[in-house]
């Protein structure tokens, strides 16, 4: 493990929160921390490890104090997935899964029906979820990938209300085309940016993370990778590594209005991404394994949870296009998938526990703070339980 | 049967179409014309036959000739349905059903995990989903009815972009507030109104449609209303009281540029609406039987077809907002539903034809225009058949 | 037409029926009376003009009089298809659909999650979906096309407890084994044959009938064939050619036991096949179009009637088999699949027509009688609405 | 927690296996061996905490050595679990979910359909479900709870081929009645029972579990149980309390045969039962979440798995057969619901446990050997760990 990155995440106590900023290149992980996963990681360990996968954010903090709707402040933002890179006009297979339906990610109907995803992936905040998806069709219209038909753009959302003042929409064309204009591969930010920017997490502070697995089947090795919007789960839910931790680390939890001891307000979006050649059937079945990745960090899915979930794969390129309205395409034998749906899982897991590490506290609209997990008291309640990698 | 209605409309020749203004206070129904419908519609053979539903609209016509995206013409709207009037914040039972889903309603994730609809159905074009979206969240914080917590509209869309600037984006805030201020029970406008404005069904002008059946059964009367946004179908499939008229009407249609015989541009859009007591589950049931009475006026459901249906019922009022979390909820007998699943198939099949008659002749974007179903020369098939009423 | 089958047909006279025995050769279907229907049918009009599909029979018509469970009368059988013939043990891409589900259809789980249908598809009666389940599972075994793993049967249903003495499980080994073993491709009869022996279709007698047609798409040319199982509807609801024939042929109708008008007791079974190379995503599309081919019969799906569904491609052979778990296959584009879609809805609709047609006069537990429809009199109504076609 | 139970399991020493025989009256529980769980369980820790429950076992233990298909060695069961126990005919809503549908559950089609449940729910093996199937009718039939209508029984199934004659067909009608007439309530047996006879789960000896949680909500507080037939995951994703103790206990995995390393042969089935008032709606996302349950010992549910799951509410009784066809219910309101969810995960989790605890070391066909979990080493891995209760 590396040492550095916990040290200088900020110290916090009971009742008193010390924000300490971090440079964006010290951003820790996880593993960092020694938390230990099951399964091989890819280069980057994260979405972009499936060649041609592009990430972009648009992050927007601004304002500080009481909530003025309209005013701010504002912490929240919209984050940008292309399959095949922001240039690309060709589909890719996909399909989704409902884990639980208190949230929307618009164009599933579509993806479900034809089996394709037509366009890029969005994530955003519950109330711009109208605002990103006006945004992508014009962007689309500009760059002239879309051209006198329609466009049934894919728009997901989880809450910010707690941090952000979600019904001020703050969330504009401008910051929608700098998250598509800016998406690219290789490493990409957690945490407090993009769509997770004003995400809460077990009552930590939460947001987006991500992961991948390197899988080895008799039929080949495949990269599968995920990226969630993490902002889901009550504090006593928490686990990591297979430890209870949140029973411990009561401390600082934000909902504290004497709700059910498992009422949510919170929703995991999560996108998977796969170099392997899935049929849309076996995507969908690829997208319903997130909710096992999901329920080994605690969680139990929530009424109040919007748990959408979507799949897509790399492989079949330009498949949809074929002049003669015939496709060749390979598929994967469902003999050999086992293997994925267990990286789906480990790989969400661990895209979860990112956020959670690289999130950083955060102070929003009426001055509400929700903070960063506390990385040494996580490291300390494993290392007693021997679950510790390093 | 009224004999003067359909001597108002249009006179359409072969290649030379003469539009004739209409007033709207004539506005033709397909009974007025002498078509038979099966079962016993409602006072007002309209959705708004089921107590406390309301219906808006908001209609957009504007400028004329060569498309200038953004500029226009725009031929298009948003209609609003609400199932309790709009002053009330009563959640009703809901389900959905998506027959093909070339299209979008937003908000039905959370329709069916929760099994209520708890704001306004609107639908609008494709591409103004976003605006409605948005519009519809900034409505209620206005109004108070929302606080503080997240809002999921429901927006459906059909596609109307032969005849609008589609991607001019014309659906603003004040339009969708028209729609839902305007919102009343009573009698409602059909044909180029609200959402449906530039819509096309069968390669004749379509656009919004209602109907209502009365049903009895062992459990009760109830109400079954039908309202739809009609933008479906190929010429050649059009079918009216079973008469194949779409096969020897083939003048003036729109679509004639060498597609295959049997794709769509177009899509449906239906809300069902009883005052029968149905829980979720059976108003699923209800929702899934609106395509069978689409397939009574000749539809397949294409590919490109987006024919997503939704029901509700104004039945158990207050039920969500019971104080203990409990509530006493009626439910009638699956034994006594049957009778409402006809009235569905049938209330849709005459919202089609509504739709159908009440339109007229349209021209819109770089002079495309789309005429209005020739009703003289339906009744003279009709009769030859014998399947005029009169 | 050909003139002599339908003079061959019993004379009903209300109240009074005669039964005439009609030897095979001369069974007569829709067309032959000059019923119309939309499209272009393959050679043999039958799901078996899609290559390589193999249908049997074993019926069971035994004893007379009165109700002794166990004893009989027993009126019923089973049906078995085979995407490939009864020889191989290829799978091939399917996917299923329900339209109302007060029935069965075992094995669907895994067809919809895999994508594939691994064995025959069998059709039988409600109560005797076990002893067919268990039957094909030893067949299978005593084939070697079954080794040490396990067996999922598909087995559908529906209900013939009018004239069969259904809980005398009639139904054994030996008949489910003269289905799979007589399997054949060629012409198939339709009527009182197989799982369909016993049925009622709109209170008149129903059973089994098939249709096909052959759909030119930009993509190339395909068939679709359809075999139903037809034992649904209400007398008053019937509609053949558009016309509703129910409303005037009301006489002999078996439910009068002052039930809700539209209160079902039946069910349709119905199997699709192409040739044509379409993805599990895209099947099940086809499964759901026959809800529109069974509407344009004048059904409505009744809360008593089980409506399952299921289409299968025997296109990508060996898919299934890839040797080195990476399959090469073909998949038709969602571009041109529309008019595959028509082709379901129109045989679907031709299938139970024939069903009708072929379906002889039955008198069988309790003297139960259900009379044929009369051709002779749907002849009449037909010319007089001028929708005969000779 | 009580000491003598797992001091009695057999002695497990890595390729000798000492089987030790054990009074049915010591059956040990996971919390008597100190395995911490989350969450209040009922008195009897048992589906039958919830009253009305009850469940019946028919457990086939015949011959030994080679398989000789139809002789044995037979290792099966059958299990029976009544709603309202077994005297009553009325039926009780229900909702499904299928995480993984390798597998059959005969019935969900009706259950999904109409919201009920109308018999009991049967387990079986996989290639028995025909042969219970219609056992479970002809029981009906001599029970007079059926009468001249239809029964479309629910029969689930997991795959005990490894050390039964799956395909010798040994459950017979004798077997299946009496598993109905032995239904009682009460403690209830767990392990090699039932149709958990010859189950393997996580390749240590598996079968019959289940659990119980007392939920406290706002709106009342409700009871949820859990009973499962295990019969999936493999050895090394293997996790109790946390502690992934399947990569520490690797000795005696049954399947050494070069699969790849997630492929599964497996299968869960899992019945929630509760007390509380839920909908249909409500009771589909009770059965979803039994896969976060299972996810909590280690699962990712692989292509081989029939992960079938089917909640059902034992409130509103006799809702079905109101008089005049309207029922009087009540809900719960979904604020209220969230705690009923976790009651869901964490008593799957601690009925797959208790499975694996009470499973005993078994040997079937071809002398085919699976060991029971050794407690004794769970301990002190949990120790270890510091995850044990005592």
């Amino acid at each position: 493990m590396r040492l550095l990155p916990f040290i200088l995440k900020p110290l916090v106590l009971s009742g008193a929160i010390l924000i300490v900023a971090q440079p964006a290149t010290a951003q820790p992980r996880a593993r960092d921390l020694g938390i230990p996963f099951e399964g091989i990681s890819g280069k980057l360990n994260a979405i972009t490890d499936v060649a041609d996968v592009e990430v972009g954010y648009s992050s927007i903090v601004k304002g500080e104090g009481k909530l003025l709707v309209g005013e701010g402040p504002a912490r929240t933002g919209v984050t940008a997935i292309f399959p095949r890179g922001k240039t690309s006009s060709d589909a890719v297979f996909a399909g989704s899964f409902i884990l639980n339906g208190n949230g929307e990610m618009t164009g599933l109907a579509w993806v479900n029906e034809s089996g394709y995803l037509e366009g890029p992936i969005m994530i955003t905040n519950t109330h711009s979820v109208g605002s990103v998806h006006e945004a992508v069709i014009k962007w689309q219209v500009k760059q002239g990938t879309y051209e006198s038909e329609w466009s049934l753009p894919v728009v997901g959302e989880t809450w910010d209300g707690y941090l952000n003042d979600i019904s001020g929409f703050h969330v504009e064309y401008d910051h929608v085309a700098e998250a598509l204009n800016s998406a690219a591969s290789g490493p990409i930010k957690e945490g407090n940016v993009g769509g997770g920017t004003g995400m809460v997490c077990y009552e930590f502070k939460g947001g987006t993370g991500t992961s991948s697995r390197i899988m080895k089947t008799k039929a080949g090795t495949f990269t599968v990778g995920v990226l969630v919007q993490a902002n889901f789960g009550r504090r006593h839910q928490l686990v990591i590594a297979g430890i209870p931790i949140g029973k411990t680390l009561t401390d600082n939890a934000p909902y504290t209005d004497g709700r059910d001891l498992y009422q949510e307000t919170g929703s995991l979006i999560a996108v998977v991404a796969t170099d392997a050649p899935l049929l849309p059937v076996q995507l969908k079945r690829m997208a319903t394994r997130v909710s096992l990745g999901m329920a080994r960090t605690g969680a139990t899915s929530g009424n109040g949870s919007g748990d959408i979930f979507i799949a897509f794969s790399t492989a079949n390129s330009r498949s949809k296009k074929a002049d003669a309205g015939l496709a060749d395409i390979t598929a994967l034998s469902n003999d050999h998938i086992s293997g994925l749906f267990s990286a789906v899982a480990l790989a969400t897991e661990e895209a979860i526990v990112n956020a959670l590490v690289a999130a950083e506290t955060m102070t929003g609209r009426d001055d509400h703070t929700v903070i960063a997990m506390p990385q040494d008291q996580v490291r300390v309640l494993l290392r007693q339980h021997k679950r510790l990698s390093d």
